[in-house]
């Protein structure tokens, strides 16, 4: 049976693209990070999604990148709240974690050549949140080349890297959708960047606000609890 | 001043690597990690190089590769001893880490970004220990690419990412001329991959093998303690 690394946040993308992955095939082995991030929840609701759809192993590795700091979401920098679509779209905002695609790209890199496995699945669309920049077609196809110098088989010849990212160019309603054709319980998924200590949604941070506007434009009832507003 | 984050091993090249960049006039940030290595006393050893050199500031970041796998060098594969040249130049080693400079190159990538930070030093060299793959110039020109189009700065336009690795084509004896010419203390390094509990170097390890041969290459004594063989 042929086999994948899945980054698996916990949230709506990830969770997605790992049941396109199972869909087309492949067993799984989920890989999530303890990054000292502020809404750590994200990897206990991992674990339950990695546990209900049957990954082969999940790993969550530890990497402390609140010591290299620069993000809202793992310093006391304030996460931004009740922002518009129209100001969502422009700068990148203070929630954008410095290189943390690459970093996760490559841990997954590392645990498939340790594993022997080519194929990665990573969510990032790239009508991704606020524009990333680690989250656009060109970052990914450059990565998957700088990964195919990297790796022992790239001079042994037994096979190349191939980074998979099937919602490249879809919008978060289709992504919604796509995952609720395939089965995804969404009930399980976390997307808050600023959630209450009892685990709650804020609604109002641009994940909430991007998932929220996802389900209402695929006419579809967002299963989480919210905090009251 | 100009300013650099510098990956630190504690090894013969990283501290060259950092001399050089000083040397060019960089104020430096030094870059180490806590990967699980079974030699952890390089963490020490960059430590008191980093306070002797005068680095600006000197982050060691925790990161748990040996849940990875795949390494005499984080798992408990024998680290291989009293290898002949012709060998350690063959097949890659069991000492191989699975994409560990690409990982270490993405943290730096990221501590650089929150710095403001566009130059990057790294001590690898083509002829490193056996063949490692992510010591190649190809390798390291494309992980420059995919970097300029992962951050904020590939799409806000302040400035490109650079890689400097200016060992990259100097043998082991020229790096250790070339160190003792900045005024490097090489007593201060460690290159063992399998130390002693006090720390000595085994002298028969591959990377052992290949700092004894450089010294003896450039008429040098080195100045660290060796086990009784």
């Amino acid at each position: 049976m042929k086999e994948a690394v899945v980054l698996l946040s916990g949230g709506i993308d990830s969770v997605t693209a790992m049941a396109i992955a199972m869909h087309e095939g492949y067993m799984v082995h989920a890989l999530s990070f303890n990054y000292s991030q502020r809404h750590t929840i994200e990897i206990e609701k991992a674990r339950d999604i990695a546990s209900v759809m049957g990954v082969k192993k999940h790993l969550v590795l530890d990497i402390n990148l609140g010591a290299i700091g620069g993000s809202a979401l793992t310093d006391s920098i304030a996460v931004p709240k009740d922002r518009e679509a129209a100001d969502m779209m422009g700068a990148i905002p203070a929630t954008y974690v410095p290189a943390r695609n690459t970093i996760f790209l490559s841990c997954a890199l590392a645990w498939a050549e340790a594993l022997g496995i080519f194929d990665i699945f990573i969510g990032v669309h790239a009508q991704d949140y606020s524009g990333y920049p680690d989250c656009r077609p060109e970052y990914i196809k450059a990565f998957e080349q700088m990964a195919n110098l990297a790796i022992k088989a790239a001079v042994e010849g037994q096979g190349r890297v191939r980074i998979h990212a099937p919602l490249l160019y879809l919008s978060k309603a289709e992504i919604i959708r796509r995952g609720i054709a395939l089965g995804v319980d969404f009930s399980l998924t976390h997307s808050c960047y600023d959630p209450a200590p009892d685990g709650k949604a804020c609604g109002r941070c641009d994940s909430c606000r991007f998932r929220l506007k996802g389900f209402a434009a695929a006419g579809l009832h967002d299963p989480i609890p919210y905090q009251e507003l």
